[in-house]
């Protein structure tokens, strides 16, 4: 029996998801919990390898739950009680074994967090970047729509990356301001079918130009159609970026 | 020639606002910090010394600013960089040498932030408390009306409080639904001319329990008219609690 675990964490502290030698990661972290259920090693695949710093609501990833001994709807209390505060499975479902959560997700969301104010908030530093000067929403949103369709994302990916094609779908794509309990903020909030190494974090770079006046919205296509990762903005830090859900 | 600052801070790691042998304070991080520009010791005076673990939007405090060589509104970004990320000055301007933030303060709004969910959400467990449990907004809403007035909250004092008069004056308590960017959070705000020691998540402890079922809102004048601790609700831990605002 498989199980999909859908998961939310706080990415500060861990090198990201995939396990690695020299840091701690949020898989690691999960598996260790999992393993004390099953009492025996097991591995998970995920959909998304989020970077060193990047959170996640809604990340999600399979097990071989064999032998597992409690209810899979009990598994995320269980899990939660063994996880630290940073970590948190949020669901928990019996799937079939053929299923795989990374070459099944047909949609991906991701959201880019900014909070504008002459100094940063600490209540929402961690989670969203910190903007002093003056954004104009209208530019941003105007430049997150040409991000929307079929289109060849070359110039919005980092270089080293391992896709065959550069070609992805975007099927939408926003600049929102939410009024949080503790702040302003603006959001940057994308679904695609699946994104490019660092695609989303210099497409937040990008749409964060065009709210500082440095790129014009109506560049963007001609920022595409360069196909050069130099005509796009800068990649942004990790921090503020956050997986928001996995559709299958 | 006396500065007052406009304080943020992300509590989480420090043993509160107040200077103690025993631990990190605010205090001492932000008085550090003025020190380096002043080339002296300084000492600063808060409006609210609040707990550990407590965060803050709007403390205030003010320091003798006496042989400062750059202008007063240049001093938020100066001291933001030689501050930690976790504290940040908003704001700072002159006022007169008998100005007291702590004994001028007029009116004080506190937050309380909760969020309901059956897996707590680790991008706001850092300043909201998770609450597995369904909550009865009405119910919550119609317990804080409760508060509002001149009133005894000899019920909602943490024992061993130093206070002359348990009598204070609340002029606005409500309960509201609050969208964040990663989830829906629900937050108790109190807006009052001073609190008693812990005042604040005793309250909110109690508005808790009203919407857990515990309580019902209508017992709330029973609560304080008793002038008893244990007739309250509990209280509640500080990683929830925000100083918002003081008004002089």
């Amino acid at each position: 029996m498989q199980i999909l675990l859908t998961i939310a964490y706080d990415g500060t502290h861990y090198c990201g998801w995939q396990r690695q030698e020299n840091g701690l990661a949020v898989q690691q972290v999960l598996e260790e919990a999992i393993a004390v259920i099953l009492e025996r090693d097991v591995r998970t695949t995920a959909s998304s390898r989020t970077d060193a710093g990047v959170h996640a609501l809604g990340q999600r990833a399979t097990f071989d739950g064999a032998g597992l001994k409690i209810p899979v709807e009990k598994l995320p209390q269980v899990l939660n009680g063994l996880l630290p505060g940073d970590v948190s499975v949020v669901a928990a479902q019996a799937v079939a074994d053929d299923f795989n959560p990374r070459f099944h997700a047909r949609r991906k969301t991701y959201m880019y967090r900014f909070h504008q104010a002459a100094a940063a908030n600490p209540l929402l530093n961690r989670y969203s970047l910190h903007v002093a000067q003056q954004l104009n929403m209208n530019a941003m949103q105007k430049a997150a729509q040409h991000f929307v369709g079929r289109l060849d994302f070359a110039s919005f990916c980092a270089t080293g990356g391992s896709a065959k094609t550069t070609v992805r779908d975007i099927f939408a794509c926003e600049v929102t301001h939410i009024p949080n309990s503790t702040g302003q903020e603006i959001t940057f909030t994308v679904t695609g079918g699946g994104f490019l190494y660092n695609m989303v974090r210099i497409m937040a770079g990008t749409v964060l130009y065009a709210g500082l006046g440095k790129t014009a919205p109506d560049d963007i296509p001609h920022i595409i159609a360069a196909r050069d990762r130099t005509q796009a903005g800068k990649t942004l830090p990790p921090q503020g970026l956050t997986l928001v859900a996995v559709e299958f």
